[in-house]
């Protein structure tokens, strides 16, 4: 299946009653079909961090995500027989320091928050031989690339440099189609044909009439292709504001030499007249079978917003079984400008400044 | 289960870990009882949404429910012996669209939303040969005839003329108790004797002390006959309220007659002054084992609000299985007059205008 | 484990997937393992109460939690081998009259509400033959000593003088850390070693820079020792607030003697200058098998807020089942000034006025 591509970081899902749902096929009649599931799945990560900026105190924080996004949801599939299937899927996100859940939108422009959303995820997809379509809230094409498959961090922890993959926050929209959008028809490649994969997807801002009414529309695609050394993929997606467009592009490539996997990332980030863009050279290094090093440089270069910056960092994730992992992250950012300034984590650093962060924690996926 | 009448839409429930619940009997002594069961459930429905009002541009949607509300939730019985049950129920709204749930109330009047709330039921119920009582946030008695039990779209998407069976809103209060209410007391008659059932409910607004203390309290009642052909019944449920008192009432009927099952249904809802009087007929008419059309007509009459209109309806669905359906709605709206105005779904009409609505989607439960 | 002396009111936990998890260890390899287990649990108590104060009208309300906590979770373990075991929890509040579910605090300052929120526990866990290391969102030490072992009607139900155990609101600050605290690092103490147990917590309020960098940080701990018959433990936590730093400490007794358990509790709160004092001495005394007598009565000294009071509650709790009970309780509060007043439940007092309360209902765990 296609979706698994496009997961950020390990899940070991829990599989409830499968021979109760078997029944209830068998009460629909003798067909010889292949069994459905529910899943009860998440992923629980926290941490302890300690963030410096220049001329502040260190500021420590026991904080969720320092390696993976913590979720917690609810997946299933139905085999419909001829090799179409119906499947449903309801993921939100968890702050395990707190217990609050993340945000959404419901028209890909404004933030809905207070309670446990299904924002990361909420979708019902049918898939046959000819792929897979899925409506509903889900990752733009262009997230694709920003994962753990083309950046050693992927969006996660003061190891990341995923904030210089995103829009520098501008004319006061804070909720943009930069990872997820909401109200989307996607369309994915079927798996496996000659290593090439492929995700589309419009997704609509759903305003009312006038001049505005497209605010939110998003168009994106993405296109890869992979072999067991070699992955590599270019995305883009455009999302209408009123506030002025934004297009978010990128080109990554991941390539296995040795125990060591290769990732370099490209993006670039528009809204209106402003524009930053990034590149990320970095590895993940298997040093023995349960340890995985990591290192990622990153430069960027920004035009009528933000300064040019660069992130460097370094971690390591050791494997306590397929389901736990301990991890640490070593990071820091140098600002070169006195513009909107980019920080490790939630450091807050002072005009032209600089910030480092560590950071240690355990993740665990059930 | 009297429960099963009031529940709109087809549900196959996942049943988890019945052994093991099996196993905390055992615990508990060697007693001869009934398996205990614990299932998670949930219902997902999402299609593409076209809306024309007079006098604006079509605007498309990505929508939820256009043919089952879509819900998830975790629901259980224990058995007691003696033919004494006890069983609870949590079930939240989900917008498969964006991943919001829906909005609840504390006290009947007033609209408590931002995240997942259990607002479609949250209960726990004790029965018996004598009957079910049941305690929480549940359904009136008077929503019982807006189901697809009385009326062929049931109050879900554009071919729904629900919207006719509510109140207009007015005097400022928008949560009002036409579909569910909480802090309530409800009691159901056993289910099976002689066809007769039957349904009645106190729910407190729990107002502080003074003269508005009753705000939000509902009385209701339904009572019903069926055997395989026929189904009728009438219910009214009344709600206290310090800006104007609300009542809502109606009569359903549906008579299965060869391949069609042909349903009327009458309400009213009267809030202070205003009072509208909506009469539907139609029909859900199984065209082949996996298909069934549905057609409804209904007019309706407005004193001291809104204005006379007309909404007629046609749709088709689709099952893929006992579990998945795809379905579509046709649907036009006409009003008379200037005044508030009915809507096809989340159609914008100008003062006095009409509007029309197609939509086609996917509906699967688990 | 620790952690069931930490939990108020009993679990019968529903195991899911038992068999599919284990197959998922069989994956990972051949290794001698206990079984892991993903629960999905929760309980709902929900009932009816009357209450009655000074000059006012009596007060009806269907209400949750008069024996119990209502809450809904999912948690589990796994096991790594050699001793070391891993865990996850998450627990939400839940109203049962209305569907709505509890708040929690990103700063151990502020409240969060609006809809599901993990605010009852949200955790990872590490254990081994060492004890146990717990991070995330969870009670706090000096809370052990105010649940069900020590005080006969736990913090829940007008039988209740939890409130006495509490700080009295003062200064504008409304989410204290009397009973959980986010960013919290944990530990205990491994259970069973010569009776003793002890638990001790940082929490970081994570505020910015500057002075009031430290609010919402608190630090606690929880000494105890347990046999067959007596149980007694000393606590005590401090949470540093800009507008006056907050020290809850307390020591609790209980000691079976035939039938009945014997408890005994002192606590006193302290927010800046304001001072109460509660003693309470009480009982729970099994009268058969299935029914259990509760009584208890409070009285509280307070200094420079509110006024002395006393509350005296009389309650009794019938099985029917290993997980479900009813429950009836009986309350009366004396207020013996014109200060902040105590109240039963939501009763609302008039200056130096008194409250009575009444309520019966159900409680179902799953």
């Amino acid at each position: 299946m296609a979706t698994t591509t496009h997961s950020s970081g390990a899940r070991a899902p829990v599989l409830i009653a499968t021979a109760i749902t078997l029944g209830l096929l068998g009460a629909a009649g003798a067909q010889a079909q292949a069994g459905s599931s529910v899943q009860l799945f998440g992923l629980m990560d926290i941490g302890v961090q300690a963030l410096k900026a220049s001329g502040t105190d260190t500021r420590y924080l026991v904080n969720s995500d320092g390696n993976t996004s913590s979720r917690f949801g609810v997946r299933g599939t139905e085999d419909l027989g001829g090799g179409l299937k119906v499947g449903f899927w309801l993921e939100s996100a968890v702050s395990v320091d707190d217990g609050t859940s993340g945000a959404t939108s419901t028209n890909n422009k404004d933030s809905v928050s207070g309670g446990l959303t299904w924002g990361r995820r909420a979708t019902v997809q049918v898939s046959g031989p000819w792929g897979e379509l899925r409506l509903g809230r889900d990752y733009v094409p262009s997230f694709g690339n920003l994962t753990t498959s083309m950046h050693p961090f992927g969006t996660n922890g003061v190891g990341s440099s995923g904030i210089m993959f995103y829009p520098v926050p501008a004319n006061g929209t804070t909720a943009r189609t930069n990872v997820r959008a909401s109200n989307s028809i996607g369309y994915f490649t079927p798996s496996g044909v000659n290593g090439f994969y492929g995700h589309a997807m419009l997704a609509l801002g759903e305003q009312g009439a006038g001049p505005t009414r497209k605010d939110g529309q998003l168009t994106g695609v993405r296109i890869g292709w992979r072999n067991e050394a070699l992955n590599t993929s270019a995305a883009i997606s455009k999302t209408r504001y009123a506030t002025g467009d934004y297009t978010q592009s990128n080109v990554g490539m991941s390539y296995k030499w040795g125990p060591a996997r290769l990732m370099a990332l490209w993006g670039r980030n528009e809204v209106g007249i402003t524009r930053t863009t990034a590149t990320m050279l970095g590895t993940q290094w298997e040093v023995w079978p349960q340890g995985e090093l990591r290192f990622a440089y990153t430069w960027l270069k920004a035009r009528n917003v933000a300064s040019d910056a660069t992130h460097i960092a370094i971690g390591y994730v050791h494997d306590l079984s397929k389901r736990t992992a301990l991890y640490t992250n070593l990071a820091k950012v140098d600002n070169k400008g006195r513009g909107t300034r980019f920080n490790v984590g939630l450091a807050t650093t002072q005009p032209g400044g600089d910030s480092g962060g560590f950071e240690a924690g355990v993740r665990h996926s059930f």
